[in-house]
């Protein structure tokens, strides 16, 4: 028949579309993708399943990591639809289940929604002045990867923000036991605003090449589409300490910003008294 | 009372949200967003009130440029929704009017959306590889603006894609008309990605520094998020007189890309018997 991926935009169970929610009550089966993002704060699997009127499966990183066979094979002869957090698109993981059913040619159909990536326009930074997004894991203490600096140091040099997605842990194995194959998860981790600020200045420390400082302006963001969302700007030292509360958070390095952004920005400062830093207006938009 | 920015997604009336349904159903009076995009396919406005169970009123563009203050003004008695295609933060003039609101302290709320800027992940190109999106306007005989060609040349040298939005002119008016103060209209205007093509073909040989050539990678897509979406990938010269039917049109221009990428990419080649050109594949993946 036919598999339906259904983008849940960012919020609660209310934030697919009208579309998308046709599709999920006509399914014979409705999966979640449950490991790449996170429902949206007072949302749960039991509010969705009531709102939808249907029974959700859970699909973890193994099945959807291991090509989600069972549920391709299902959407032959079945209507599936697999949910997904903000966008089908967003998680490189979903863009190689289309690629198996092109394979397959399991005819499938995706239901649109919003993700980070374009939601971020709530900062007034327009999306056409970003370079290219960059992902923050959480360090350890042997492993601190930080080929993203490289890219922030482009988009900087060129004038463009920089969207950074943070870490998300969920259902991780600790070494021991994973070795032991044992089937205990640790509880899910979400990288904050903070832990961001603290490798972003820990690395510039190590490379000193000056990609950004201290007092480069920056904006954290947590929550994006939901009621209780938070946006703060500042210099980047000054948002190590800032509370943004319960996930998930993003962070975005500012590049230059024109006089609006400037001024959208100035309106989520976390302290109206810091003193603005002289910004570079862009004078180059004949064609944007 | 309140303002709500609503995003219309990138397909028929049905993709609005559940919330933004809600909301629109619940306000006194709706605005719809008229010019800086286009509804989908076979919506229409009639098709839309008749949905919402509302009128709407249509804002052009001098409604919105003059920063809508009727509207706003209605904001502070009443419960107003204004509509856009896509994500509401997709154009500048809408930021500008978030930011009229939080001046003069009308309480505002957005519902998110999918817009074009994260939709363009339906290609399998991933959205963490693209650079800076530009714009393309329509040249004329006097005007031909090519400073998009910089950045395409800074997102080719990075490896990055880019996103090229196509001009759209609605509502405007020709030079004797507009000083004659004639209130009469051009009919819509959309550029076509061959229209497109034709002008990277023209810059890159203005300009000569090799940006891309005849024989860069590139993806036309048309009614992204519709019925009738297309997406047709090919050699830039290649995709000059492939026909893409109905507005809107957008345009891709590969950069280096990933194994998995470039299966994808495959998959919507113009002409199959083409012979694929050699592709670097990114191995600096660790943190991605």
């Amino acid at each position: 028949m036919v598999l339906y991926l259904v983008g849940l935009g960012l919020g609660d169970e209310k934030d697919i579309t009208v579309k998308g929610l046709e599709v999920v009550k006509a399914s014979d089966k409705v999966y979640l993708e449950f490991y790449t993002s996170l429902l949206g704060g007072s949302t749960s699997v039991e509010r969705m399943e009531a709102f939808y009127g249907k029974k959700m499966i859970l699909a973890d990183r193994e099945m959807v990591e291991s090509g989600c066979e069972q549920m391709l094979e299902e959407s032959r002869t079945q209507t599936i639809s697999f949910l997904v957090v903000g966008d089908p698109f967003g998680a490189t993981t979903h863009t190689d289940l289309v690629m198996r059913a092109k394979e397959l040619k399991i005819p499938y159909q995706v239901i649109h929604n919003a993700s980070i990536m374009n939601a971020i326009g709530c900062t007034g930074l327009q999306l056409y002045t970003f370079g290219q997004t960059i992902s923050m894991v959480f360090f350890t203490e042997t492993s601190k990867p930080d080929s993203w600096y490289d890219r922030v140091k482009l988009n900087r040099a060129a004038g463009l923000h920089t969207l950074v997605l943070l870490d998300i842990k969920v259902k991780e194995q600790t070494m021991e036991n994973l070795l032991r194959g044992r089937p205990i998860y640790e509880p899910p981790r979400f990288m904050t605003v903070n832990q961001c600020v603290q490798q972003l200045l820990e690395i510039e420390e190590l490379r000193g090449e000056g990609a950004y400082t201290k007092d480069t302006l920056c904006v954290g963001l947590s929550r994006v589409g939901q009621d209780t969302q938070q946006i703060i700007s500042g210099r980047l030292e000054e948002l190590l300490n800032v509370d943004f509360g319960a996930p998930l958070h993003s962070f975005i390095i500012a590049g230059d910003m024109h006089f609006h952004e400037q001024e959208f920005f100035d309106t989520f400062r976390v302290n109206s008294e810091t003193k603005y830093l002289p910004v570079v207006a862009s004078d180059d938009n004949d064609d944007n």
